[in-house]
């Protein structure tokens, strides 16, 4: 960071967090802190994330940042399944699942295509992540429309198949994309001029990758802490799980793909911002969501795949638009617009049912 | 028009249909009566949309079409809330866009495709047509989906909500396909050859403004007119309350979009055709429906954007097959074909369920 | 077939086959006799298509090849009607569907793409085929959605209006693809290097004709047989009437399509590959699923097209995923993968339902 406060302020933010979080009970004081000490990490987790995707190339990085981006979630979840808590669970998978979907990417298509008339990335790249956001969907939508009616047993039997075959079909997208198709989906920057193509990047490769971790550990720790504050200060102003699972806590969560998506999108890198934002909410439906399930397994807590229908609705929702404005490898604004005007939609139906 | 005796026969026709209309209570023969004028109407709007889009290029004048088109279908939706008739507007509403969908671009797309082995259009605005018609859906289908139990004011404010969301967007489109996009959504006809490119409008520019506005008028009263003849001859009939405002009322609502559009693809300016029938399709949805519940407001009658299934799955029906026959950009006879058959089995479902 | 030993082996199976057929009870020796045996036809079936193929073009062999590779089901499906097992008839159709989209499909590609990098086929044909797929799904899924709560009367009208629609639209398919549009649809391959071009067929023209001729009808034979036995051998080991109808009957019914799919795609034909599986599932809904409706009238048997809520889910995620893979005309390993996954997750959720 260029900025001469930054650094200066990261650590008192942080530790006066880290103070408000062991020595008081005032929950609106944890939850600012946690809230303004983290957006400063999660700025400096962007600019690392940059600097490491520098070194890397577009695509590992991107898939880098998902990764250590959904670190946080990671932990959240397993946390909550050790509580027992599935159904807070599950409304925040679907909510980090659509919050990358439509907010993330549609702030980062949106702010990208002010700046840049038509936006292009990979399009062999989408039309795979569409393919694969569609298996989420399905895998999600099976169970609840199979297994209501089937008893216990058999529902947590299907969804430890579903779980498994998600997780195979995870490690072969990885082994796909990393290793025999890696050209083929690369960045499709050579086909557009990158301006800011001679900027160095502020730190080394390893100091980058130092701070990359820092950074991630600071976030997911601090997500942690908000998380938990927010609960309490949203069960104060009266609104419901559903709705906390799936918005509040979904867009703390993933404060930290926002910021860099949406650096990456201003700076015309399309391809890492799209990786971010597709990437991270693929990584929690093939990857996250399976591995709870076999976390609840190992706890003895059996959680089961089966979503409710606004659950669903909302993924289903959710992957069609993104899957119709990526499909063609090109973005603008407008399109931006459309993805925020669905995620307004379903904020304010998940409001009303909660 | 080029034929003698059309302007002696519109004459006539109209006049005798005035006639009718104040002086006497035979249903039928108001209706045909009606009918044979407007069509004529309709015809002689087709003719001055061509003559003025010849003026404003295509895609503006694609727009004006559809708008003029569209002024109908709105002045009907504002009588019918203002009566209460909540179930026959939402019948008309969906009735329309499925009409446009798939019987006036079947139509166009088929009639077109007899003459020309493959037609093209501008294929990223069938991108964004596909995006947008996919809101309107999700738009339609939210509602439904999480609002069925709930109280009647929140369903309410959701449509609030929803209505000035899809406004909000219908203005941005307008914004970014005549402003900050408009060349990059025109006419792909440069890259095709028009036959008739040198055949000279019939008018010069302000007569044909002139004539344009003077046929919607009498398009629009007519409408009206038809409408209220066929509902009376409908029920003599036997028919439902759904099917009529789905079938009947679209069918004729929707004559001068016909027209036009079938006369477009004949003379291969398929992105025009296109543009009628998608972008009115568009416009019912995220315009004419949204004012609707704002106009239902002004008037104190409170209409929700609540529709029931079967007009849900029509709507997804009718945009998933044409947004897949029209996403590559071009069409052929045999797509025509396709979307005809999808509205011959909604119509023959709707008929039954009615 | 260059084996020596090919020959000989599929008389004495086909021999041993007849015999266990007609002179034992043993079910378990009637189903692998007849299963070893039905393979070597297949085996042999998959070779003359490739050599008619040869001689008729990619396309018309491929269409051939679905042709009588369906002879098997349409059969077995007339003997189903006949008895009145509605339910099995429509299992098995859902069943053959989602084999050939996701199974045959799947490991076409699957084992196509880890000899050859990306495969493509003729885009426009990709296109058409999601439009026609589409246009199943949409004519299976109107009866269910709109008329659970008919009398039955207009469920059979309305089934047999949307039959004879399906039928209409496929014979003017026929007409589009190989009269109209012929050359439009015409393989890729001229695009692409075929390693095996110069590969002359085994047999001369008629002779291929003949062989293909011969072991289509074995393999209906014993597909039938095979049928029978299988589904004493499945009540046996205690099996649902859906399983054995949507996954074993129709893997079994479909392993003539299997064989040469695959042949084909290993020798980089996937134009020819994609034809067998997506024309096959296309026309059994297009085609097979409504002559069996008109089968059921002549028979005095009423069969509707209602399907039941699994298998309309079944066959929407199969078309959804197979068309987001083919939509872009080329594939790779990993598609196949994906296909394969939704497979087996649809898979454990019939067997638990069952």
């Amino acid at each position: 960071m260029k900025k001469k406060w930054f650094y200066p302020l990261l650590v008192i933010m942080t530790l006066a967090s880290i103070l408000a979080q062991y020595f008081t009970q005032i929950e609106w004081l944890k939850f600012t802190l946690a809230a303004f000490s983290l957006l400063l990490w999660a700025a400096l987790l962007g600019k690392s994330t940059e600097s490491v995707a520098y070194y890397a190339g577009e695509r590992l990085g991107g898939l880098l940042n998902a990764t250590f981006g959904n670190a946080a979630e990671l932990i959240i979840g397993i946390f909550l399944v050790k509580e027992g808590l599935f159904n807070l669970v599950k409304a925040s998978i679907i909510g980090s699942i659509i919050g990358n979907l439509l907010l993330v990417l549609g702030l980062s298509v949106f702010f990208g295509g002010l700046k840049y008339k038509t936006q292009k990335f990979n399009s062999m790249l989408a039309s795979h992540n569409t393919s694969l956001m569609l298996i989420a969907v399905i895998a999600l939508f099976i169970p609840a429309a199979f297994l209501k009616q089937e008893p216990l047993e058999d529902v947590l039997d299907v969804s430890i198949i579903i779980s498994a075959v998600l997780m195979i079909g995870y490690f072969l997208w990885l082994y796909f994309s990393l290793v025999t198709h890696r050209q083929e989906l690369n960045s499709s920057s050579s086909n557009q001029p990158i301006e800011d193509e001679k900027e160095n990047p502020p730190w080394s490769k390893w100091i980058s990758i130092l701070i990359l971790a820092i950074s991630t550990l600071f976030v997911a720790v601090q997500s942690e802490w908000l998380v938990h504050s927010v609960e309490a200060v949203a069960k104060a102003i009266g609104w419901s799980e559903l709705f906390v699972g799936a918005f509040l806590i979904a867009i703390i969560g993933n404060a930290a793909e926002h910021s860099a998506a949406i650096m990456l999108a201003i700076k015309n890198r399309l391809d890492a911002a799209v990786e971010i934002a597709v990437g991270s909410s693929l990584q929690i439906s093939l990857f996250v969501a399976p591995v709870l399930v076999f976390v609840g397994l190992m706890f003895g807590k059996k959680m089961d795949l089966v979503f409710n229908s606004y659950e669903i609705v909302a993924v289903t929702a959710a992957t069609f638009i993104a899957s119709s404005i990526s499909r063609d490898g090109a973005t603008n604004w407008y399109e931006g617009v459309l993805l925020l005007m669905v995620y307004v939609i379903l904020g304010a139906a998940f409001f009303v049912v909660g």
